[in-house]
């Protein structure tokens, strides 16, 4: 039933500031980190799409993974900015291979590990 | 398009020790406050279910609302067990009452406005 090929969102949280101040000129860190994003190599059924406020202000430049109807949805946060895009593509195609979007402990990256934001469970909730 | 009444989910993390040794008797503070809900009156649309972790153990007991294809997905967390069900209850119809989740900043009760830990767009990222 479950499908390691299901179509998968990468969203991007565009206004973040990252804690810059309200007042700094150019693009946000969170605008500078999806055009970064735009030029990673991303598995084919991995879409790329900016979104304005996660409401996640508070822990730095966010993303969430989410797609198929037998994936866990993912926010993970903390990053700084365009720096951090192959460490986010990366982690998005380790959960684009799966199923269910759990990524084995050992194969996440330590970023990954340790700033997960919070999880959401799929339509279905697995028993 | 946009429907009001679109089926709404209340998952709750019924895991979640909130801050309590890993040593105490009895059910978790999570599945304390799934308990509770489950005695509190719910809008007809809202169907309460437990889920086992959200990743978001850093910041107490959670809930996510989720519902519909026009609905943004929100989590919230620092809730202390079952003496907050009446909270959630008020949130959750408010929630279930929208056709986007978007509930107004002023009707939001204090404790939702500052204890969102994030916000998921819904399938169609509105523009």
């Amino acid at each position: 039933m479950t499908d390691p090929k299901a179509p998968v969102e990468l969203l991007v949280c565009t206004t973040c500031r990252a804690g810059a101040p309200t007042d700094q000129e150019g693009p946000r860190p969170g605008t500078q980190l999806f055009e970064a994003l735009q030029g990673c190599k991303l598995p084919d059924n991995v879409t790329l799409r900016g979104v304005e406020c996660f409401s996640n202000c508070d822990f730095g430049c966010s993303i969430t993974l989410r797609g198929g109807s037998d994936r866990w949805t993912y926010v993970y946060g903390q990053f700084t900015g365009s720096k951090d895009a192959d460490l986010i593509a990366d982690g998005a195609s380790k959960y684009a291979a799966t199923p269910d979007g759990l990524v084995p402990w050992r194969e996440r990256s330590t970023h990954f590990r340790k700033n997960c934001i919070a999880r959401i469970p799929p339509q279905e909730i697995p028993e």
